[in-house]
């Protein structure tokens, strides 16, 4: 859900193939010749919801338009350890220089992808979504909130002009819940919904009155949201945040809420155990 | 032990702050005034080896040259939970608009240095050394880099340039090692140690022989390692590579390597849990 | 309401100033030498609602840091024919290099502050609100939409990921407005409202239904207009569009709707007349 | 009358893509399946001289190399009202996401183009041309300039490196306009011509001994700037300038004047009205 | 005569550092203490026209704002051997680190500078002036134009955009001189003067015909040189030019003409020698 | 020995574009029609070892991909003066306007290599090594270096990251050569070998017992290198360094040394003299 030709991953890419090629990949120059061809498979050594399939093939391609690189599955399909993910071939050095970099973005993505399944798998049978946060790693926020997307979670806001988020600081200084959310209904693009993060049940009803669209119910046990949720009844989307990467997400989601944002699908990612066998003739 | 100036980190930095900020933090433009200042505590919410207060402080003074940042320690020191990790003065917008960017590079970059003082506690009393791989997020090579250093650990090569790795395709193509370290040898930098990759013992033989300077002894199991280790008897650094992040480490040191790489070190990293929290006035 | 540390500003301030630069301003050099220091006036020609105060000062800055600019107003003010809105003084070499982009900038920002803040007049009285569209000249997004801000008008969606606008070729693909709203709420970020472009009541009475948050009646008569205005009855926020800048726009406010936006005070400038006299000694 | 590889395009071009994608078309990922192709029909709503053409199919291509982009007319052609400027096909997607970047760059260019032939036909018949200023929208300076010659017009220069233009400040610290020349004369490159800003006969006199190469007439009547050719008496080429815009160039021309340069042809721009409408299958 | 803040020239800088620091100096960092100061002597190990001064302290205060840099002389000056330049002094990995790249600038440029003086020195009491070309080592043009100037030489036009120069193929494909002349008259700027490359007496007396402001005198004998300047008679402005580098430029000034252009002054520079020694403390 | 995707080939071949070409050729725009081609030939005024032909063709292809360009040789190939090194075909704008850049790097690089042939021949039967140093021309690092393997010569470390070169300040700060090997092989990466600059034979002897990988002789007469590599006896790598651009090569090798590194090879170059012919048509 997002184009590979958005500048900003153009930027990462370079930034990545910089960081590791520098000067050369001087073993591969100094022990295989320029016209050797080489034929690759990406292995999944684990199972896995696979993402950045469509990248591998843009990187590859981006070096050296001449690549060959044929997917067996698209970003978001469940692969069986063992199975080949993608096969790929052209000029051995090449592929050789690109594939450090290739693997590095395909299994971060794909550690990502496979943490929201399970997520969400967790969640199936209620009406919670699985989103993600703004606690992404730097560089890589588009290609993190797309991995969230093929894992089958939904993305919060992309960054802080595409959402309004009133915290306790914002509501501190325009002095209660009601004032903060008339300053940026006043000041904001109408196209953007207000959320505010409420940690009780007070500034809870504050907000509904002042017509909050989204509710945050930050760091609440599961009663209390249970409670919330009763006391929203429908005039509001309702999120469940807070560390919530190391709770029960099936209670959680039995509490009723419409959402519920893990800082931890982006921030604490396992990379996902891909192999990239070659053959070279 | 790198320099904030390199321009590798700018380009970091700034993609970091634009993917976040993108057209302005409307939430907090319009309901702190821009006159308001804040005060803020980084405080450690577990113990953690440090990282990333240098360029904590750096990237709010890119932001804002007068925000006023107070370390309490410094890169590759133990925090113990609760501690004050620094603290930070300054234009209130300003510090709430960089708060994240912030926290995802100092989160991120402790979690590695975290992780990585866990294994070199773990090779303690031995002569092994904990080293990183290019197995890093993209984009943040150099960084993770530092804070495998301030976790004390010690780099691999930075990239494909900065050091000769042979591995089975460059081998197979030269027609055996002798001969892939022998065009290394003539091609490359003399600057340049020559490590080979080695898969059993006829293969370690091999590149004694024709002298490398360093062997990896790629996934292995401990008992062949320490034999291994019996046969190099010297002549070359010894490395343990492959998977180690899952394995015991005390046990990989006990058979006498010098070097154990570990790619889940940078590639899966659980990010250490920081707060930051203001006071606004 | 946004930030001149922003990277995306960085650029095309960069970009102003390499263009008109080019090598150096030989004239300038030729004959103004190095330690003559200027003062100058930035003067208002006609009457305007100056814009682009705090960028001037950061251009300056940018391109030597012992400039000092004093500002009379502050962006979003109204300054009449004869006033001085600024000083500058300086290095004379510095000040008249970069004379000639401070002005561009300037120029056309308060172009478009003043054409906003005479719409935001024409609907006073009413609840309507000017807003500005994605028509906007390229390069200067960021900036454009904050002198609109700056004239009193309020912002519509930054760009494509920062609001759902639903066109007619949404609805014909995704089978009819109902399927599209769904689909739209179902893959996009909760953060976001969900505005539908009508053309007709037909399409306005199923957008309601589906509840979207904002319309958008697209090229109406004020008639048709108030009748859309009258079923809505407060369901949704109303948004006229389609050739307002050639509009009576106190009579399209007086339909009742909530957003009149206006591709012209963006893409149809008139420039400032501001102009900057340097004395140098 | 440049190219299009130029770099500087290409980085407005990226910043322009940047600013309206941010994250991704979140409206046309959710309703549009990637399968679905469009066909696209650029339309003049008014009478227009098109610009920008060919860099509409470069910005599609640049996006998604497979675009089909088949132009009816080529930069400077007349083109008249309901006339079919150009078609698009290829992926819906992609064209969607890319035609308010196409049309605001297409509509700005033909702008000036049409503005420039507007002001070049009123000066018919004498030996006049119609020229630029710097006084252009930052970042758009070799586009703006190229579309002024579409419209038949000539570029004065294109920055400060690019020719020698002495005004008020360089001659009263300079000592003078003969000292000013002078000294530009020894300092500049011998390849560009020396312009002389004049207010009055005193100063032209001066111009015309130093041997100026172009006179500026700044801000004087016809009639004096009749006084001032007839003196000239073709010894330097004679440029009338000063709120151009807004004088009648017909009567401006009839002076004699060689060259008529108006800053209100980029800097206050009437974008053209272009629709363009799609069709999905 | 150039301005350092030029985004060109913190390209350049940018892209220097990067290549010599890559992911930092490892020796300096591992052997030299964090709180170690340095100060620092530039020596002249030979005679030299200095050039490059502003442009260290520059690149020294661009890492590290805290560096003290204390020039002796100022660009363009003539340097003894053994005369100390510039002392520099600041914490002493920061000096260690910038050492190379500054050196590598400054040798460079004052290379040029030495250079241009020599060959100013040989046409002295002529009229003729030293003139570069744009056979400039690529990425350093503006750089190297400005050593031209301090070595007392005068800078042909910048590039392409910035003078024209009509040589045998526009010529050719033009259909003579006159037609070519014509052809660049009405197209390009007014303000650039035309410079024709011309081969033989014939080709000469067409140019004048046509009113060329420059004639190129190509490869001709010093004997042809002279003739063709008395043909020409101060009816424009005389270049010598092709292979001058290897010429006895006094003889060449002899035969009259105003400008001799050497591409040698740029492309085939010899650096000077320049050492800086620390002290470290 | 490099790949020309590597992105800082990339940026410094936008610069080198952009800074010749400016806002266009103006020239070739005003009497070159867009629709003819052209034919040329790169031809060697002087025998050289040719180096830069990949390159060539890469930036032509970079500025429009229909260019075909044919070499007769490959990087590194000796060419006799006469011979047609390559041909280009293509539309006689583009090539026009990439001449001047082409050129200028081909001849730089082939200016690098032919010299460097030169001091590998004059070694010739020895077992010296000809090595580049880090005094390149800012900017053109990665492609001196290969400049330098081009002319059968070896590379010194790339960068201060890619190599440890202890030298007398490192010495002195860490209180001798034995701590400050010890320095460096605890905090730099094991891949890297540890180099030593020495002064004298107590140094040397110091540098040996500390077991330094590589021992450079500073400023050695050449009966005293000849006396190191007697003491030193196959335990390190000896390297001569210091003016050996000025020195007789063929005596510096009889000392039995294995690298002379010599910084003249790229900060003093003598570009070869290659032409570029055109027919057009």
């Amino acid at each position: 859900m997002f184009y590979l030709d958005n500048p900003q991953i153009d930027q990462i890419i370079k930034l990545a193939l910089s960081e590791d090629i520098g000067m050369g990949d001087i073993t591969t120059l100094s022990t295989i010749p320029s016209e050797k061809t080489a034929d690759g498979k990406f292995i999944a050594k684990e199972d896995m919801v696979i993402c950045g399939i469509d990248l591998a093939d843009y990187i590859f391609k981006k070096f050296d338009a001449s690549v060959v690189f044929t997917p067996n599955f698209k970003d978001g399909d469940a692969v069986k350890k063992g199975e080949v993910i993608a096969t790929v071939s052209g000029n051995a050095r090449t592929l050789l220089v690109c594939e450090r970099t290739v693997l590095n973005f395909m299994q971060h993505l794909t550690g990502i992808a496979s943490k929201t399944a399970q997520a969400v798998k967790s969640v199936e049978g209620t009406k919670a979504k699985i989103a993600d946060t703004r606690k992404t790693v730097p560089g890589l926020r588009v290609l993190e909130k797309y991995a969230i997307l093929a894992g089958g979670g939904t993305n919060h806001r992309f960054n802080l002009a595409s959402g309004i988020l009133i915290k306790d600081n914002h509501i501190a200084v325009s002095g209660g819940i009601k004032n903060a959310i008339e300053n940026a209904r006043n000041a904001a693009p109408q196209t953007l919904k207000i959320e505010v993060e409420v940690e009780n049940i007070e500034q809870l009803k504050e907000a509904l009155e002042a017509k909050a669209d989204i509710i945050m119910l930050d760091n609440m046990s599961n009663e209390m949201m249970a409670e919330c949720v009763k006391i929203i009844d429908g005039r509001a989307i309702v999120e469940a945040s807070g560390n919530m990467g190391e709770k029960d997400l099936t209670q959680v989601a039995k509490t009723g809420v419409d959402i519920i944002s893990i800082g931890a699908l982006t921030h604490s990612v396992k990379a996902a155990d891909i192999s990239l066998k070659f053959k070279i003739s």
